[in-house]
């Protein structure tokens, strides 16, 4: 197990195995030096953590740790494509979807969830630009759906 | 004629002209090696084939259809860029934006539309990440709209 | 100051200072030749130039400002990464999320206001693919979000 899995480990958050698709596709593509993940859901173990939307069926809060685990789903898949976490060399982009009501506008502090948990598993390495957009729905009624674009050695 | 063109002939799907874009923007842009398509809709003979919101105006089986009509002029848009669908060495990426209530949570089968049809043109090379979301509102009050990135030699 | 920093404040609209994320992420990140940033809201000094949905809160005239405001924070993020915007070869991408209701589909438009900037800014090089999209919510309730990928030498 390389440095990156053994820090997962460590935060709490052992990697689990990818998450395979809900439909007619990869978990994650390399082209060149990049890996492109298809938009994760907070699965665990094979189910969706929470459905529904935010805040109405999902608060905030859990919101924040649902996208947290969708992150980790998408690291599952870089490593699916990649086959070691320890060859990422940056986190380039993350784009959050937060299925919400159209009043809900706290929106970045969900996504947090994601960005934070990349700066504690990559440090420097981990920190990327990011767009956060809510929506009228997600796949199978996830309350967020995370999606990377990540640079390998 | 290149071989992918014939076999989209032989599909009973031949390469449509390119969508000219509803604004101030062009089909497709190449940088390095990978195409970046702009977000096409369901256009057939510059008109939308449906409109309106899945499931409350077009049927999930409708929706479907429609995003390989516009996965079918992404590759129009792919060829605008690059001359020969034959150059194609993988679809990287394919985000489906679907038009749809709250509470239609159905969005992963509608996107395989696009997703089953790349893998009969392109077979491995066809296979990808994607990314289903479904939104408020498209362009023109469109049901789907499909982007693409896609690799080339 | 370089030649499109120059063009800028002909046109008038100077390259503002680079909006601070309103969370755990940075404006814009290089990889190879390509600049992706972060998604950028409609900040004018410091603060959302208007909030709301789309047309019900804010006009689609006022939105289409919002939408080229937005992409000039999108420039400063640009400039950010990596220096000076005259090393910018070509704009690849631009996607434009819309707050809007979902009877609201005169997106295009609204889009334009960025499109229309850049190419005014960039010349040829500025002309790209785009992708646009109505959702739901925006982060602090911003009607408009840009995000830019970017090539440059």
């Amino acid at each position: 197990m390389g440095r990156i899995e053994d820090r997962l480990e460590e935060l709490g958050f052992p990697l689990p195995e990818v998450v395979p698709p809900v439909a007619a596709y990869i978990p994650a593509v390399i082209t060149g030096n990049l890996v492109y993940t298809a938009g994760q859901l907070p699965m665990v173990q094979g189910k969706l953590a929470e459905i529904g939307k935010v805040p109405t069926h999902v608060s905030p809060e859990r919101a924040k740790e649902l996208a947290q685990i969708a992150a980790l789903n998408a690291l599952a898949a870089v490593k699916y494509a990649i086959g070691d976490l320890d060859r990422v060399t940056r986190v380039v982009k993350v784009t959050g979807f937060i299925a919400s009501t159209a009043d809900f506008t706290g929106l970045p502090v969900i996504n947090n969830g994601a960005s934070e948990f990349l700066g504690l598993v990559f440090g420097d390495a981990g920190v990327h630009a990011r767009t956060t957009v809510g929506v009228a729905s997600l796949p199978l009624d996830a309350p967020v759906e995370v999606e990377l674009i990540v640079e390998f050695k």
